[in-house]
């Protein structure tokens, strides 16, 4: 292969491409007896209706394109949730439609455009996007979101949840005068990752209700949560809602995740997408889960009663554990700092999620596994303390 | 649902959005008995070696993420092209791949920008882009590529080809002055859809060696052809090559695409990807599919044959048929418009498709399907022919 230098090759790329930091999905190690507690999967298998289902569509039709609207699924989703089909956009998982709707609502900053940005009153000397251009998010909250925004290159305004990871309210954010409420679009993951606290529909209402631009409300934990906020994607013309079959669905291998929300927003969403963007046998996996509901419903309270254990036991061991609506718990883990602990239990063969963010680098993210796995890191975590 | 008129939901969405025409794919419809020749589909299933291992993997393991970067189907499709797995890039399908790689090489312009462009010296007056900006590509060729340039919000430069549909030289090229050399990014279809015209590898040499820019030789139908341009990946820094298991490893259900090129392209172009983009069933079925490669080189052979028979026999029929190197044909049929030939097939349950733009109205596309499909084909043409 021919040469070419860092600098030669600097000139094909795009400037903002060539600078970005790339999201980091947690590791996905093929180690054997590994107790993998770090990228919120599901402990358990899909149902065997949907296995069934998948199995039975693997012959001659994988030569044909899949529906390229996912048709049946959106009817089936709409009958769910007791909207429209033309209420919902399918994607390959929701991760793509978070990235779609930055492309189609955001304006990004130019580069001749940068120069001419008038600075915020309270900003003097930075360089400052017109509110409609900004891509607005809490920290902490889902890490992929400065990176959707730096991809597209387009400004970020992100705003920090109160010290206890609980959405400011609406006064608060006023108050606070960093909050953008013109901003062109605002995600807000609910429950929070990685908190995992969970927000009332009522503050959430608050929030979209005095919200200018297109908020998503990022419902990828929700099966989990006390509550979801469905009702304000139909009463809002600018609040969308994600879903994914990822976590709660257990069909993360298949990439399937929805929007739901006012039409002209579907539309315009739908226009950017790829024709084919949702595989086949995910469409067949998606439709099989919605058929078996009160399986996975069953699958939500096991998790749900062994986060309430696994919360009880590491309290009991010196864990400062926040409060969670997800099948993850946040946790402040004693004697030991964050990053050691994670080295400490993958020496151990159980793998959690650690983040060098500063709002959470004293914590550890620990999915909920099975009552075994749960029980697994409890004993580690034990044995750790133990050691001298 | 809360009303939303059209001016409010049009303040939401980006004006390029807005007054964005969506390619259309061709359709996908379930009626029964339905002889489809008109998405250039492989009539032959997948291998059942492929079939055996995508079953075989539905089991608990769909609840987990699957690899995120597909590294052993980098690593084996490294092996077969002999390069490394550096050089590879994996997609959900490769339309996602044509799509990461405007937004990666390609300014787009600027609201701001556009009233600041130089006009080019022999189009006064119009807003042309710098060279550097431009997504260029021949006319006819896969029409995707201005929805990806109009998504993007970059310009565009389409070139016509010859009007035998064939490449013209870098001469001509230069000698037309429409050709923009310096483009940011180039797409050549090779062989060429709709027309299935071939290009050889000493034309696509000369024509990379000229360019500047990315460029793109996108080899989704090239196991259909004679020549295949790979090496020219190998030998230029600024050259991809697109590949894909849809149409001719009949996996279009799977979404599987890949790029093989320079690292330092495929680093830029892996940041900008979602992490997990491709399913895991469909890099599994990818991975069986190269280890059954005979199956689909006879499969390659048999729908050559039937290429070739068809030809013959709609030329005897006085459609003039263009030469292919592609899973389909170009044929301008007599008598009738070729949008009449569309409706007079389709009520006799034979779907090909037709273009609108003027370069191939007058031309059916007709996907080379199994014998019987071929024949079914033939048989209606004689009856549409014959009918008074």
């Amino acid at each position: 292969m021919a040469g070419m230098t860092s600098r030669s090759a600097a000139k094909l790329i795009r400037p903002l491409v060539r600078v970005l930091h790339a999201y980091v999905p947690g590791e996905q190690p093929k180690i054997k007896g590994l107790v993998k507690l770090n990228t919120n999967e599901n402990p358990h298998p899909p149902s065997p209706h949907v296995l069934a289902a998948v199995r039975a569509a693997v012959d001659g039709r994988l030569r044909l394109y899949p529906n390229p609207t996912a048709q049946a699924l959106r009817e089936k989703l709409a009958k769910l949730h007791r909207c429209q089909p033309e209420n919902i956009l399918v994607g390959n998982g929701s991760d793509e439609l978070l990235a779609l709707a930055t492309r189609c609502f955001v304006e990004p900053i130019s580069l001749e455009g940068r120069a001419t940005r008038v600075p915020k009153k309270n900003q003097p000397g930075t360089r400052v996007a017109r509110p409609s251009e900004a891509v607005q998010y809490f920290t902490p909250s889902y890490s992929l979101y400065p990176v959707l925004a730096d991809s597209h290159g387009a400004a970020k305004n992100a705003v920090p949840l109160k010290p206890d990871f609980s959405l400011p309210s609406v006064a608060e954010l006023r108050r606070g005068g960093q909050w953008d409420f013109r901003a062109a679009l605002t995600f807000v993951t609910t429950p929070n990752a990685p908190s995992g606290r969970g927000h009332s529909t009522a503050e959430l209402g608050a929030l979209c209700h005095a919200q200018k631009g297109v908020t998503i409300l990022d419902e990828a934990y929700v099966d989990f949560a006390a509550e979801h906020a469905l009702p304000l994607a139909f009463k809002h013309p600018h609040v969308l809602v994600s879903r994914t079959f990822s976590k709660a669905y257990s069909l993360c291998f298949q990439r399937v995740g929805y929007f739901v929300g006012h039409p002209a927003l579907i539309v315009a969403l739908d226009k950017i997408r790829d024709s084919y963007n949702v595989n086949g046998l995910g469409q067949i996996a998606a439709l099989a889960t919605l058929d078996d509901l009160p399986y996975y419903r069953r699958n939500f309270q096991r998790i749900i009663a062994t986060r309430a254990w696994l919360g009880r036991e590491l309290a009991a061991l010196g864990f400062e554990v926040l409060p969670s609506q997800t099948n993850f718990i946040l946790a402040r883990p004693p004697k030991f700092p964050a990053a050691t602990w994670l080295e400490k239990l993958r020496v151990r063969k159980i793998l959690v999620r650690w983040f060098k963010q500063a709002e959470v680098r004293d914590y550890l993210r620990i999915t909920i596994g099975t009552e075994a796995e749960a029980a697994a890191l409890v004993w580690a975590a034990r044995k750790i303390l133990s050691a001298r």
